[in-house]
Parts: structure tokens; C-alpha cells; sequence
């Protein structure tokens, strides 16, 4: 009784009505909807749906580029569902590189916690923005802009990216171009790009056509 | 095995979790959101929920306003769903007219590609911005304010106007007043119109009360 | 025949697509996405679910703060899903309080319609921002800031408060912190306050541990 | 000293930095921006930009439509510039009437304090919203459609009407076909009104052409 | 005196205090914000700010991309700024191609007017979604992802491109790599094209480096 | 001009007119918008406003709460401005703590690099989720909630916390009640905390009043 005032706002959390939520963890059984997934029953959510385990050991670091990826996005990590932020760890062999990329709906924010790398992006007048990192150093690359990073120290280097976006996209320049079956002749023409040269990195990458 | 490191994102946008989008293309079949129509199931979303052909040729020419309207909007063009941008094709006869309306939720940019117009709008403070556009010419009309254009050329005229919504709305004045079961009464007295002039228009356009 | 144009941009509101709508009226049943409820089939939409009347009467007076409140929020108010904006109605006893507490995603303003009470907010910058209002007067607490009211004359007091969200959420100090199984210790270490000071207001609240 | 680790996140408020906000105070005498006012120096804010007493008594009575508003928006309220928030008192004289008008970028959220009233909108397919409005009833106004309200009571009644915009701007039907310089034969030729009843209101309402 | 009700509104948008505006027509010689640019005083506006003549002819036909180009952007037609929309004419030659680029802050949606064209875009799962549209077909590329339209007709062809953006940027993938002094180096390690192939393309187009 | 057609889209960026930026570095000098701080000239922007190197150190850790915290805001480095990212570091001592807060405009996304904390939040039906982080874990505060962390482990803890704003806004319980001049009565009343409390903190944390 004497607590009556406390319960007010509650009251219309619950009662008969669909409670109000102050977050949407994905339910990745739903349909989707432009704004992200589907939320959780929130009776059924519980602080495991907002803590992610799966940045804490290295992605598998790959022979080409010699760089292991792991991330955090609203795909695997169902409590960044619709809050606006994602996590990428980056962890370079020596002569790592992250690939030249965009993210069609973010801008990141990278810190490099080990190694020295060089880093940048071009922006739309064709100008390119490219510095060398060392530990401790923080870069923004503006949304949708390429950018890339490279370790051009002779140890590991190690870091993380922060996103303005759950679900940021990803569109690397060689899979977007090479891994699939987009037509050679196509690619070609729209890149000034030599047939033989897609050809080859087609090959490399598994593409086709 | 040479190209993991290009599967590194791809991972995350598959296995078995549901897939990370790039576009949300509507299934009419499924509950809305206030941020559009639910996704189709992306494994299911081919290039042609993307291409529309409903456009190719010119609406119906009214009696009245002798003007033909066909429309590109997420409710027929599914692929446009959350990615806020539309298109309407207007074919003006000679002398036809877009009667005065207004978008809730979306600005106007319009091109005349054949013919002269007249186009306008008015702002808030009851200020007409009134122009006289010849082939060629593009007119904004800010988000959610009256505006209309009026074929005063010999010939027939063409116009694209495309907007910053897939869902723009249209409120157009004589169908919101006259094409309904709007009582006379009210009307009259929320416009200021006279009652046989509020009763004409009824009849002219099929509404009752 | 006649009124074919007035029918042109109707008809893509219709025939075999979904309809397109300038409103999202929840439907608590079906699952939520980030952005609200899930529409309510537009078929089965009527006024009623455009009007409240919950805010009508007062809301019970406790005995504690000696206010009582009532809300409009979309999880009891259907219309107003997806279209940022709710009220709330608060009435005041002779020393009547709404506790410190923050909106996580609204600003608030409220106007004092019978009274006088002393409000206030406090800003990032630790400054606080505290006024007397009469009868008539309007303030603004911006976004996610701690805010509260406290009916200083000898008379009840009356406020409406209207939100910039139709989901604004509350989080209310005492209770977020007294009122619920958060453990005593984490509470000291993580706010400064005294053990004893907070197994009081634990008991007071009915919160545990 | 103690309390250092309480000023760590002040100092990047303040310092050599240009203090960051959790507000705009408008600065009516600095340019613009899409988003708004620009923000008065921090330094010169007081609580008195948050706190408005322009609604403390109605606002003059006018003889055409017996309906006296006075409004709270950021041009006049500068706390609201940025904020998403905006508030109108209406008063109404027996038979005072708020003609049919839009606001191009806010939903309205209206509630009835004093009377009865008819208050209604229109949507985008020309579906009509009415329903009388008693004491303490809310209604909701979806942003940039039609919308009235009738004073149908047999004593005056008062309402406040909340935004979800600090700038929602406002156009009213006659003013903006009548009380300006719009041709005549322009709005003739785009709403269907006959010449005489243009005529007529644009004498009585001061529009010209 | 028989309108006055009709100044009410109009009075809180002029007086002492800075007009309230439904648009931010650009002042390129003030400071921008992230918003966009600064607002031209609104006393100054004319209707011309929002009638734009610069898409009445082609752009010049490039001699390698047989591609004219022509943009109405915020940066150039200043009734666009703020307002979430731009356009863009397309003349290709025989053999023209809009070459691979993305649009880093806007969706684009395109129809063909004359000729017929390939044109599609890349997914963030390296998926092509590609179409041969003819005249009349609209076709949407998501906003941030790469997509090219290239003239496989023996005639021109024309296109307009609206965007969900005033300035939607534009970063084409030979410009941004070998049209600047971006070190042929890291060109080579993050994009996996052969040194050769680099320095022949920065030879074409004036890169350096 | 050969590569003329790579000019065409430059031209639009340059010539007469002020530049199209992707990005809008922080102008401290100039008034602030809403929607943050003015750009700089982009002709001065250099690599340097993208890279920030004040994280690279702790901050100096208190010896009330013995926390070290850094912050790359919008505030102190400029590049972020208007791009939606922030970043913390946030060193503990042992027995470290980052006491009760909010951000009133943003979600905040930890990853704890070594040691081992309780972090937590609580939610609007006052609901805590409270969970002990290991090395790597990755935990996510809805927008707006009040959170925490505790370093509950032997040794010193380091986390990264990053922000979907760039001016998050931080808003810590004990110095908005006790560092400041908020008096002691109203914090009672509308806090339900004893006024011994109060003034002790106040005393602790140099309030007054």
C-alpha cells in the first residue's frame, strides 16, 4: 500500500497490456522489418541476451590477407537489435590487411590496442585521408567511405572497431567484384579494370563467369 | 582454404543465424511496423523485387483533371520498402492539372521532362511560391505543404516527381473534403466554404453527408 | 467515370496490395519490431483507436508521494504507435512529489494548469536548473535528464506532461535502484550511499538483497 | 582531490573545449540550420530559456472563428529549439472552431480540459476520423494530415495540443488559399472551387489576385 | 480585425523574433552543420531557390565512360538543402557507362526514359542482383552498395536517378583508387590488383604515387 | 581529357560553390546546432582531425572510485562530429569502479580487454541485469538506462566502451545529486534520502545548499 506511488508507471509496463520495452533483443525467428528484427518476448529476455561472448579469442586468420575477423552485430549478438552500435575485433599476423571496405549504413571508430598499422579512407572528391597508427591511436572512418588498414610493424597488431549501427553492412572491393558470378565483361566495363586481371583474382577467389 | 579470409564476414551473415540485410523488400502478407512492411525472407528475393515496370506507360487520363498519375511507392514496388525514396509519373493532357495536395512524410522533387507547366506551393506563413517550368526544369516542394501544377502549354506535358519516402501519403484538398462522408456541416464550418459550394463538389465527386 | 482521377492515387492505397497508411495503430498481440507495436490490420482501424479517455480522472494518490499519474503511452494508448508523442497527467496533493527521474528516450514538456510547484533538471555538467511555476507556466526537460517536481503551495496542483516519444520510458530513481532485487553491495560500492541508508529504503520499496 | 574521479568526465564538458550540450537554447540572431536555431553560448543559459509563460492566459479571441491560440514553439520558446517538442493552448468561444489545417512536420496529440468539442482528420485514402470529445479525452492527429475541431458545447471550452516537433509548422486551408496572392484562376483550375466562392473568401479573409 | 484569427499563427512566425521556417534554403558563404548548410535569411527566399535549370541539357560525353552527367545537389540548387532529396540526368552514348560507385548517405532509385541498359548492384554478401531494364523500368540500388548502369542498346539512352539525400556523396572505385596520389603500395596489399594493373589505370586517369 | 568523365562528378563538388563534404569536423569557434557543432572548412581538414591519441594513456585514476577514464567525444576530438560514434577507456584500479550513470542520448556497447568486473543495468520496470564480465566479454546498456561497473577481480581491469553519439551526454547519480548546488530539501523530497546522507555526500563530493 504505502509503496502505491512506486507501482504507478509500472502499472502500465504490464497489466493487460503488451509490456513496454526500453530495448528489442532480435528474436531471429520473426520476419524482420526495416528498423531491424523482431523483438524478444521481453518476459523471456535475461542478461545473457545483452552480453556477447564471442570477441574474446581471435577469428581464424586466413592466408591471404593474414587477418582474423571476429564481430558483434545484431546477427549473433541478438541485444544490439535496434540500439545503434556493433563491435568488430581485428586481429593482424604480421603483414596483416584489412581489405579495402564500406559500410553502407556506418561510420566506425577504430582503436588499435597493439601493433602499428596504416590506416585510412578516400573520401567522395577521390582525396585520400592515410595515417600511421601506433598503440593507443583512434580513427574514424566517416559512413559508407572505403577505408582500409594495414600492419606495417614486424609483430601482431590488434584492434577494435565501433559502429554507429547494428547491422553496419560490409562490401569488400575484391568479393564484392571477385566471389561471385558477376559477369567479367560487366565488371570490365564499369571498372576500367583489365579482363585479364579479373580474371585472374576470379580465380583466386573462387568467382565465376 | 585461400579465400577464408573473405568468408570472415560472409560467416556472420549466414550459418544459423537468420541473414544480415542490406534491404528489407516487403511481404504484403505479414504485420506492418511504423517503419514499413516485414521483409521477405531474403533467400527468396530475387533482382526483380528490385525492377518495377509499372511506369512505362501513362495512368489513366482523367475527365476532370485530365491528368494520368501511376505511382512507384513501397505499397505496389516492394523493393523500395525502408529505403525512403519513390516516384510518380504524371501525364498531363492539354490543360491538365495535379490538384493541390500535400505528402505527410515527404518532400518533392519533380522534373519536367516534356511541356510547361505552372507548379507551386505555399508555406506557413500562407506565402505561394508560383513558377512557370519549361522542359527541363526541376521544382522542390518541401515536405508536407500544399502544391499543384498546371499544364498551361499546347501540348501535352510529362513530369517525374520522385520523393524522400517510400509511403509519402497523399492528401489531396477536394478528395479529402468532397470524396467522403465528411458532413457538409463541419466542413463548412473547419473551411469557411459555403454549403452549396461544399455540396457541388460532393456531387461532382461521389461523396455524401 | 467523372471522378476517375480522384480515384488514381487511391487505387494504389488498394486493389490486391496491402494498404498504405499514415498511422500504425498497435496490435499488441502480434511481435514488435525497434521501431513500435506492429500494425493493426488498417481494415479494422476506427476512431476509437485515435481517442483516450484515460486521462479523464485522476490517478490514485499514494500515500508516499502523495501524487497520482496517469499515462497516454502507446502500450495503452493504440493510436499513438510510431508517432512520438504521449502525455501524462499528474495531480498533485498538498505536498505532492514526482520523484528525480529520467525519460531514456523523450524530452518532456510540462505545463501547470493549477498550482504552483518547484521543478527542476540537471544537466551533464552536474548544474541544476530549478524554477518556481505558477499557474500557466510551461518548462522543458531535455532528453534522458534527471527531472522531478514538487507541489510547493498549499493547494493541489495539476500538470500535463507530453513526451517527444510515444514510448518514452521512466526510470525513477528510488525505485530503480530500492525497489528490486539489486544487490545492497553493488548499490553502495556503485553510488556512495550508505548500507544502512539503503536497506531502509530497500524495506520501505519492498526491494531485496 | 578526493573527489577527482567525479570531475574526470567534466573536464572534457569544459576546459580548453568548447563545452558540450545536452541542449540548444535557440540564438534567434545566428544563422540557421536544417536542424534548427543555432545553440546560445551554454555559458549564458539560464533556467529561465527553459521556462515559457506565454500560455498563461488565452490568447486574443478571434471574431470569425471564436478561437483564441497561443503557442509554445522553439521561435518563440527558445528551450524547445532541437527538442522535438512543442505546445498550443486553444481557446474556444460557444461555437469557436480550430479550421482544418495541417502541420507539415509533427503528429498532434490533443487533450480536451475543459467542453465538448468535434475534432477529427482525414487520411490519405479520404477516410474521415470524427468523434466528439468530452472532458479529459486525448486524440491523436497522425503528422501532416487534416485535422478540426468544433467547439459543439454550449459554453466555451479550452484544449492543449501537443507536437512532436518544435517546428511543426502550420497550414490552414483558407489562409493558404485565401489570405494571400495566389491567382485566383490557379486555385480555381487545382481545387475545383468556383471563382465566386475564391472571390468571396479572399475578400473576406484580405487575399489579393 | 474580422481575421485576426487567421494572423494567430502568423504572428508567432514573424514579430521580434526570427522567422519560423518550413525550409533551409542553403547560404553557401555560412558555416555548415552536420545537418547541412546554413539557412539563406528566409526574407531573401524567392521561388527561384526551388527551381533548378541545370538538368535542361546533357552533361559533357566523357570520351572513355561515353557518359554525361548532370547533378542537382545541395551543393548546387539550394532549395535541396535539408530537404532528404536529389536528382541526377544520365545521357549515355552508345557504349556509355555509369561506372561501379556507391552513395555513402542515400539510396538511389533510377528510371530509364530512353534506350536500354544493364544495371544492377552488388549485395554485402557479394550477391549481384543484375537486370537489362528498357525504357520506362525503374530499378532501386540500396543505399551504400556498389552499382553501375552500362548502355547495351546500339542507340543513347537516358536516365534521372533520384536520391533519398540532398548530398548522398558519390565514391566511384577507379576515381577513389587511381585518381589521386593514394600509394600504389597499399592499393596493391588491400585490394589484391596487381602493381601493373594500378599503375596503368593511375596512368589513364592522372593518379600519381 | 581523356578521364574527363571522372571530373564530372568533382565538378559538382568544387568549382563556385562550397565543397559537398562527407564529413563535418568540428568548428569549436563557431555556434553550435543542433545537430552539433559547425564544420570546419574542409579545405583545412587534414588526416590529423581523424586520428586522435588521447586514449593512449589512462586517465589518472581517482582515489574515491580509484577509475581512470579517457573519453574521444565530439567535444575534444573533432572529427567525430556529427557521425554518431564516441569511445571511452576506462582503466580500474582493484576494487575500481565506474559509479551508477546514464547517457540521455546514447546506447553504450563495453568490452573488457583484462580483469574481470559485475557490470549491469537497470531497466524502466526497474529490473537489473547484472552479469560478471570475464576477459573479451562484450556487454550492451540500452540508451538512456542507468548502468555500472564493478572491478570484482585481483587485479587491475581495462574496458573499451563505445557510444551510437558522438555527445553521449553522462549523467552520474552521485555528483548530479551531490556535487552541485542542489538543495539539500528538495533532493530529500524528491529522492526519499535521509538528509544525513545527503550532506554527507555532499560534504564528501563538495556540494553545497
Amino acid at each position: 500500500m504505502i509503496s502505491r506511488v512506486f507501482f504507478v508507471f509500472s502499472l502500465i509496463l504490464s497489466g493487460s497490456y503488451a509490456a513496454m520495452q526500453d530495448f528489442c533483443v532480435a528474436d531471429y525467428a520473426a520476419p524482420q522489418s526495416p528498423a531491424g528484427y523482431a523483438c524478444k518476448d521481453p518476459a523471456k529476455v535475461t542478461v545473457d541476451d545483452f552480453v556477447f561472448s564471442g570477441l574474446r579469442v581471435a577469428g581464424n586468420i586466413s592466408s591471404i590477407n593474414k587477418i582474423g575477423l571476429s564481430a558483434a552485430f545484431a546477427v549473433n549478438f541478438p541485444g544490439l537489435n535496434g540500439l545503434g552500435v556493433a563491435l568488430v575485433r581485428a586481429d593482424f599476423a604480421v603483414g596483416g590487411v584489412v581489405p579495402i571496405h564500406s559500410h553502407r549504413d556506418a561510420t566506425e571508430l577504430v582503436i588499435l590496442v597493439e601493433g602499428t598499422v596504416v590506416a585510412g579512407f578516400v573520401a567522395s572528391n577521390n582525396k585520400p585521408y592515410v595515417k600511421t597508427l601506433n598503440k593507443g591511436d583512434t580513427m574514424v572512418f566517416p559512413q559508407g567511405l572505403f577505408h582500409f588498414l594495414v600492419n606495417v610493424g614486424d609483430a601482431p597488431a590488434l584492434a577494435y572497431a565501433s559502429f554507429s549501427s547494428a547491422n553496419p553492412g560490409v562490401q569488400t572491393l575484391e568479393t564484392a567484384l571477385f566471389q561471385n558470378n558477376f559477369p567479367t565483361e560487366i565488371i570490365a566495363k564499369s571498372t576500367l579494370l583489365d579482363t585479364v586481371q579479373i580474371q585472374k583474382l576470379k580465380r583466386l577467389l573462387g568467382g565465376t563467369n
